[in-house]
């Protein structure tokens, strides 16, 4: 069994994904809000790439609430931003979300012809890898990155994931370079995630944008227990059996 | 100042190279060698992208030496391939090497543009960060990757070069999240390098191909002081001051 990771949805190219599940992370903060947004009931996510494609898609779903960012900040005449505490119950239950962010939807597209893809964080990051590894196939983490360049936040999520992974496997993974990498880092700092990833592009930007609180929330261990799936453009809470 | 890192060079295309000098690593092994090269008294190494440009640029040019590898294995017909212990002063002293590597060349091209292009290694880190540092510039480390992937050994080095350029620095630099990742893995394993190298995809490849000497030459640290540089085509050792 092996464990990949790719830092930046470009590199997922280079895989064959027929045979693969792969786990798409952009911390700050596309997948932490789909998974609050899901764990909070809401029905379907349908990720799409830019606000024309939004629009597009609002004409076939009545009653849709319209999601997203550019540049970390709500798009103008949207109901939602991208901070998972605008994910609440209160406003997502049951409903059907139209989301378009800068890096995430790219990442969660760029797996599509996976076995299976799931979408994960550190706020659902056990739940994830117990789902994944239900299918008994090889794993991709995918990194969203940020502007198509490499993320420390998304990266060190990476490595909690791969060591959860290795913990649950039954045999010895094989590992390629990415997630060697991604476990050292996350190895390095595991005590002080929150500090450095402050430090990061993303997180600076957060923080300047006023939103700690958001980062705080984003780096969370297993608050949730939801897996979302991403599969034929929508995304749904994951059927709890792999034999559906 | 800024440090800044790519883990692979098609990364590089997101930066502005005008004013940064970059310091290109391809561990295993084309910088190694080309560093060594220089070491050994060769006169100017030519990197070309392909075999037909190495006979094209061949045209031009007196006995040259053809080197090259595809999959590390030497080019058939080719004088030397892409070990380091290839590229002895026996061979190379005075010499023009005409250069065709996997990874190396796509790294060393991908940074045309920029204020100047450095040749790294371990065998050279301290000597080419006190270099890259002279020109007062902003910094990008880019490592070559395998086949558009990342490298660990290229990440190790990279994140060791950071740890230098921090220590030489005369104000507290800024990193991107790429050199964070670097440094946090470099910290992880500093001890440990070789251990965690052969496990990487191209020391894994070398072991099998026999090759264990190269891998353990190519991770030894500050063993030569020379610093190649790359300019209008054609690598030669640094002159020494950077007013030039």
């Amino acid at each position: 069994m092996r464990i990949d990771v790719a830092f930046l949805p470009a590199e997922v190219k280079e895989y064959d994904l027929s045979g693969k599940v792969c786990v798409v992370l952009d911390i700050f903060r596309a997948t932490t809000s789909i998974v609050t947004a899901i764990a909070n009931g809401c029905q379907t996510i349908i990720p799409v790439a830019s606000t024309e494609d939004a629009f597009k898609a609002a004409e076939t779903i009545d009653a849709a609430l319209f999601a997203g960012e550019r540049q970390s900040i709500r798009i103008e005449g949207f109901d939602l931003g991208n901070s998972p505490y605008e994910f609440s119950a209160e406003k997502v239950l049951n409903r059907i979300i139209i989301m378009t962010t800068t890096n995430g939807t790219i990442a969660i597209k760029a797996t599509t012809g996976a076995y299976r893809t799931l979408i994960g964080s550190f706020i659902n990051a056990r739940a994830v890898c117990q789902q994944a590894q239900q299918y008994g196939k090889d794993i991709l983490i995918v990194c969203a990155g940020t502007d198509r360049l490499f993320s420390l936040e998304d990266a060190l999520c990476a490595g909690l994931l791969v060591r959860l992974l290795q913990e649950g496997a039954k045999e010895e993974a094989i590992l390629n370079d990415a997630a060697y990498g991604a476990l050292l880092m996350y190895g390095q700092v595991r005590e002080a995630i929150a500090e450095m990833a402050v430090n990061s592009r993303n997180g600076e930007r957060l923080r300047k944008l006023g939103c700690m609180k958001d980062v705080e929330y984003c780096l969370q261990t297993d608050v949730v227990h939801v897996v979302p799936e991403y599969s034929e453009g929508r995304i749904m809470a994951n059927s709890p059996s792999p034999g559906r």
